[in-house]
C-alpha cells in the first residue's frame, strides 16, 4: 500500500514535533507500506523569510520570493530525513527540482502541470520513506514557483494523484472537519464522511481546514482524503466522492471573516456596465463573491459586492482609477461583515432549507445584508459583530451536534 | 568587461552588509560592466543549521546535511537580488541547479567537474546582474552537494575560469594577503602581487586569505585573483602567473597552529613499512604534513608526521587499529605545537635562506623540533606558545615591513 502524509509547519515547528512526526511515518513504514511524506516550512519558518525580505525591499520580485521561501521547506524535509535516519528508518528528502514538480510560471501562486514519479519511485523501491518540500514547484524556466495558500495540501494531493496511492491523509491540529469551528461552537460535532462538493462549498466559505483548490484536485483525480489529527490517532474525516446517507439535511456551517461589501452607487442603468466593472475586476485577479444590484435615483442602480479583505484595498484602487469610464458617482465599502455558509448536499431535494436558515437569525436578532445561493450552499453576509452568535443559532437551528 | 565578485558569510551578515554588497556590485554594473556574484551564506547561518541537524540526528547522512546547508546560500543570494532590485538594478538570484554546477558527488567535499554557462549568459545577456550560491554544487544523481572549506572561493574561480571572466575579486574582511597575519605582527605589509605557487605554499602554510584549493583552480585556468576589502576600495593583493620583480628573497610569513605532530615509536626497520603506514592514512583521507624519521632502539625506527589537528582524532583510532599489521610499538601526539613557513619564489636562487630563518628564531630562544621545505616554501615546527613570537622574529628577521 502507498500512503501519502502531509504535515503542516506547526506540526514540524521543533525538534520534539519532528520526532513526532517522524513515529507517525516509521509505524506506517514498519507495515511494509510505501511512505510518501509531504511537508511545509517549519512553525513560523515562511513568515520570518518573508519578514526578511520586507526588510530588505517591500516590493521584491515574486520570483526572488519564490527562491527565498523554498529554503523554508527544503530545511524541513531534510530534518525530518535525518529524524527518520536516527530512528533506522531509511529516508531520502526531495525537494521541487529533484523529484520535477514542474509548475506554471505564475510565481507566488502557480499551479501544477505535470509531475515526474522516477526519482520518488526509484527511491520508493529501494524502500526508503521519501520526504518532499510541499509548497513549491518549478517552472519552465527552471525557476522556483511556490503554489499561495493552502500549497502544501495541494502537493500532497498531486502526488497522491500520480502516484496512484491508496490513502492521501492531511495531518492537521484538529481531528478532522467539524460541523462548525469546535472553537465558537462548543457542540460542533466531527464529520466523519462528506463528499468533495461539500467540502468544497464548506473550504470557500471560511472552513479553513483544508484549502479549496487540493479538494479540487482529489474531486478531479478520486483522490480520497483524510483529515486527521498529528497529535493522537483518531480516525479524522474522510472526503470522497459519495458518503453513507447520514439524515443529515445539511453538513456544516462556517463563517469567513476575512470579506468585506463594496458598493459602487449610480451606476448607469444600460446593458454591459455590470459586466464592465466585473470583468476589471476578474482581469486584476480579484474574485468576486455575492452581488446584489438595486434600482438607484434617476434611471441609474447601485451595485454591491463582496471581495476578500485582502483584495479591498487593490479593488478600490482599480474600481477609482476607472471610476468615470465605469459610470460611477460613488463607491463604498465596509470591511465589518462576515459570510455564514451552510453546506448540505441534503438541501438538493429538501425546500424549506433557507427559511430554517433565515429563522435561526431572525430569533437571535442578526440581520441578513446580502444572500448567495449554490445548489449545496446558501450563504448570507451580515455584520463581523454578529458572526459568532449566527454561527452558533445556524448550528443549533439545524440540530447538528447530534 | 565581465568580473566576477565573491563576498563570504561575514560580508553579508545583516540588511545594512547586504546593501554594502548590493552597492559594490551596482557600481560595478553601472561601469556596464557584466557582473556575476557568488555569495556564501550569511553570517553565522551554516553553523545554525549544523547545529540544527546535530539536535535532531548527530549522524546525519551527509547527503542530507548538503540539502540542509544549501539553503543557507540560497537565502543570501535571494536578499541580495532583492537589494539590488531596491535599487533599480535589475538583478536574479541562481542556485546549483539552475545553473548546473556539476559536481562528483561525493557530499561535503564534492569537486565541480563541469559548469553549464547557459542560463548565466542568458541572464547577462539581459543586462542582469547574476548571482549565484557559492559553495554548492549537483551531483549525477541530482542531489545536492557542497564543496567543504573555501567552497565559495572555489565556486568564483570556477565561474570566472568559465564564463572567461576579465576578473575575479574574491572580496574579504582584510585588504589583501599580508607577508603575515597583521593581528599578530603589527608591521605586517600587504603584498601587491603573488604568484599562484607563492599563494598555494601560503595557503596551505596557514594563511587563511585564501583557500588552496581556489588557488589551485586559479592556477590551472590562469584566473587572475584580486583578493581586497568588502568595507574599503583599496586596491588588495593580485594573484597571477608572473608578478613584477620585487627584490624581496621571501613573500611572506605564515603560522598554522591547527596542526598536531603524531610519532610512531619502535617499528619495525625493513622496507614498505613507513609506506604501508602512510598509504593507511591516506586512504582515510588524512593528510600528513612533514614527516621526521628517527633510528630507534634495537633495529627500529621512529617516525614523526603531523596532520591537521581535525584529523588527529580519527588518525590516532586508524592507526591504533593496525598498531599490530604495523609493527608500531608505541604512538604518541602533542597537540600543541605549531607550523612556521616562509614563503618565496626568490629563494630559489638564494642559498642561506633557510639559515636566516633559523638564526632568527634561535635569537628570539625558539626551539624548533622538525624542519620541511619546498622549492619555495620552508616550514618549521615550534611548541604552539612560541608562535606569535615566532612570527615577528622571522618577520623582523627578513626586514618583510620595508
Amino acid at each position: 500500500m502507498l500512503v501519502v502524509k502531509k504535515f503542516g509547519g506547526s506540526s514540524v515547528a521543533n525538534k520534539e514535533r519532528i520526532f513526532n512526526v517522524a513515529g507517525r511515518c516509521a509505524e506506517e513504514y514498519q507495515k511494509g507500506n510505501d511512505v510518501v511524506v509531504v511537508l511545509s516550512a517549519m512553525g513560523d519558518t515562511t513568515d520570518e523569510l518573508l519578514d526578511k525580505a520586507e526588510d530588505i525591499n517591500p516590493n521584491a520580485s515574486k520570483r526572488e520570493l519564490d527562491m527565498l521561501l523554498t529554503t523554508g521547506e527544503q530545511i524541513s524535509v531534510s530534518l525530518m530525513a535525518m529524524a527518520l535516519q536516527a530512528m533506522n528508518i531509511p529516508a531520502i528528502s526531495l525537494n521541487a527540482f529533484q523529484v520535477q514538480m514542474h509548475s506554471t510560471s505564475r510565481n507566488g501562486n502557480a499551479r501544477f502541470k505535470r509531475i515526474d514519479t522516477d526519482r520518488i519511485q526509484h527511491e520508493l523501491g529501494n524502500r526508503k520513506v521519501v520526504i518532499v518540500t510541499g509548497f513549491q514547484g518549478v517552472n519552465k524556466y527552471d525557476d522556483y514557483t511556490t503554489l499561495g495558500r493552502g500549497g502544501s495540501d495541494t502537493t500532497a494531493v498531486a502526488l497522491a494523484a500520480v502516484l496512484h496511492a491508496d490513502q492521501c491523509e492531511i495531518y492537521t491540529d484538529v481531528e478532522g472537519v467539524y460541523t462548525a469551528d469546535p472553537r465558537v461552537v462548543k457542540n460542533a460535532r466531527k464529520i466523519e464522511e462528506i463528499t468533495y462538493d461539500e467540502m468544497l462549498e464548506l473550504a470557500t466559505s471560511g472552513a479553513k481546514v483544508l484549502h479549496n483548490r487540493s479538494v479540487e484536485m482529489a474531486k478531479k483525480y478520486g483522490v480520497e482524503l483524510v483529515v486527521r489529527s498529528s497529535l493522537n490517532t483518531e480516525e479524522g474525516t474522510v472526503v470522497k466522492e459519495v458518503v453513507k446517507v447520514e439524515k443529515m439535511l445539511i453538513t456544516g456551517v462556517a463563517a469567513d471573516k476575512n470579506t468585506a461589501r463594496i458598493s459602487v452607487i449610480g451606476v448607469e442603468d444600460k446593458p454591459g456596465i455590470a459586466f464592465k466593472i466585473f470583468n476589471t475586476l476578474s482581469r486584476n485577479n480579484i474574485n468576486v463573491d455575492i452581488i446584489l444590484q438595486s434600482v438607484g435615483r434617476e434611471g441609474t442602480k447601485d451595485i454591491s459586492f463582496t471581495v476578500s479583505q485582502d483584495d479591498l484595498k487593490e479593488a478600490l484602487a482599480v474600481l477609482e482609477e476607472r471610476k468615470q469610464a465605469l459610470t460611477i458617482k460613488d463607491i463604498t465599502h465596509d470591511e465589518k461583515v462576515a459570510k455564514i455558509s451552510i453546506v448540505g448536499a441534503g438541501m438538493l431535494s429538501n425546500p424549506g432549507v433557507a427559511a430554517t436558515m433565515f429563522e435561526s437569525l431572525c430569533n437571535s436578532n442578526i440581520n441578513i445584508n446580502m444572500i448567495s445561493t449554490s445548489e449545496i450552499r446558501i450563504t448570507v453576509l451580515i455584520d463581523e459583530k454578529d458572526a459568532d452568535n449566527a454561527l452558533v443559532a445556524v448550528h443549533d437551528g439545524f440540530g447538528l451536534e447530534d
